[in-house]
C-alpha cells in the first residue's frame, strides 16, 4: 500500500516527491550506520537530497523523527475502520484496523525498533510524547467507530483494546529474534485481548 | 534501597509538616480568588507559610500544580486493588480503586477543576504530560493486578477499563452542574464500562 502518504503530500510532491519516505530512509540508515545521538538533521537532509528548510517543513525536529510512522498510522487505521465490512462488529472493526498498521512497519523500520524504544524509555520528555501520541491514535480510532454506530463508551473501550492490541504486537515484532510478520502478530494479540475481555466481563 | 529518599522528606516533615497539603490547599484558594495566571509560585509559598525554596522541593514548576493529585490517586488506586477481597474478580477490585479515587477529589478541587481542565486543553506540552501521567497509572494499576494473581494481557486491559471509568467520572464530576459524589459516578462509570466489555465480546 503506502499510496496515501504519497498523495496526501501533494503540493509539496511536486517539488519534492516522496520527501517524507526519502527522510525516513536516510534517517534509518544514517541511524544504523553511526548511530541515533550522532546522526544531525543536516547529514539526514544531505542523504535524502533535500535542503535543511525542506527538512523541517516535514520533520519539526530530529526527536520526531522516532514517531515518523504515527501519521500514516493513523490514517491506516481510520481508512481499516472506516471500510469494514457493514455488519463487523466494533472489535472486527479494530483489528482490520491493528493489522493494517503492518503497512507502516518495514523491515528498516524493525532493525532500528530496539534502539528507538531504548532512546525513549531513557528520556521522560520523550516519553509524555509517546503517552500522547498513544491517546491520540485512541482518541481517532474511537471517533472513527462512532462513525460506524459505536456507541460510548463501548467505542472508548474497543479503541483502547486496539491500542493495546497494537502495543502488544509491536513488542512482540521489535524483538530481533521475532520473525513473525506484524499481521500475524497483530492477530494473535487482538485474539488474546479478545478472550480476555469476554472473561473480565463474565468474572468481574 | 530507597532509603535515601525517605530520610530526605523525613527531615523536611520535622520542619514543614504537612507541606504537600498546605500548599495544594493554599494554591487552590489563590487561583479562585485570582485566576491560575496570575499566581505566582511566590505567593503560594507565602500563602502555605513555606519558603521558596521548600515549595521547589516539593513542586518542580508551577504547571505540576495541575497535576498534584496524582501521587495520592496512584496510592489509593493500588491499595484499593491490594485490599480488595480474596474473592474479588479482577473488574471489581479496578472498581473499587476507582471509587477510592474519591478521596483525592475535595469540594475545592472540584471548583478548580473547569479551569484546569481549560489550561490544560489549551497547552500540548501538559496534554503530554497528563497523558503520560495516565499511562503511569495504568502501569501502576496493572503491576497491582498482577500482584493478585491476574494474568495478562487481562490486567493490562482491566486496568486501561479503570483509566476510562476515571476519566468518564471525573468528566461527570467537574461538571458545576452535575452534583454527584465521585463514588456513585464511579461506580456507575465502571458499570457502563463492564457491560460494554461484555456486549463487545459477545459482538465482536
Amino acid at each position: 500500500m503506502g499510496l496515501g502518504p504519497i498523495t496526501y503530500h501533494v503540493d509539496v510532491a511536486r517539488w519534492q516527491p516522496n520527501a517524507q519516505e526519502r527522510i525516513v530512509r536516510a534517517a534509518l540508515e544514517l541511524f544504523a550506520e553511526q548511530g541515533y545521538e550522532n546522526t544531525t538533521v543536516v547529514q539526514i537532509a544531505e542523504r535524502a537530497g533535500l535542503t535543511k528548510s525542506t527538512f523541517f517543513r516535514h520533520i519539526p525536529d530530529k526527536r520526531e523523527l522516532l514517531f515518523i510512522g504515527q501519521e500514516a498510522l493513523t490514517r491506516a487505521f481510520i481508512d481499516a475502520i472506516g471500510s469494514a465490512p457493514h455488519g463487523a462488529g466494533p472489535l472486527e472493526a479494530v483489528a482490520a484496523a491493528v493489522e493494517a498498521a503492518g503497512q507502516v512497519f518495514s523491515p528498516d523500520t524493525k532493525k532500528f525498533a530496539p534502539k528507538r524504544r531504548a532512546i525513549i524509555a531513557a528520556d521522560p520528555e520523550l516519553q509524555e510524547r509517546e503517552a500522547l501520541k498513544r491517546a491520540s491514535l485512541a482518541a481517532a480510532m474511537t471517533e472513527a467507530l462512532k462513525r460506524r454506530g459505536i456507541e460510548e463508551p463501548a467505542a472508548s473501550l474497543a479503541a483502547e483494546i486496539g491500542v493495546l492490541a497494537l502495543g502488544q504486537a509491536y513488542s512482540r515484532w521489535a524483538d530481533p529474534e521475532d520473525r513473525r510478520g506484524f499481521g500475524e502478530l497483530a492477530r494473535l494479540a487482538m485474539g488474546e485481548l479478545t478472550r480476555a475481555a469476554e472473561r473480565l466481563a463474565v468474572a468481574r
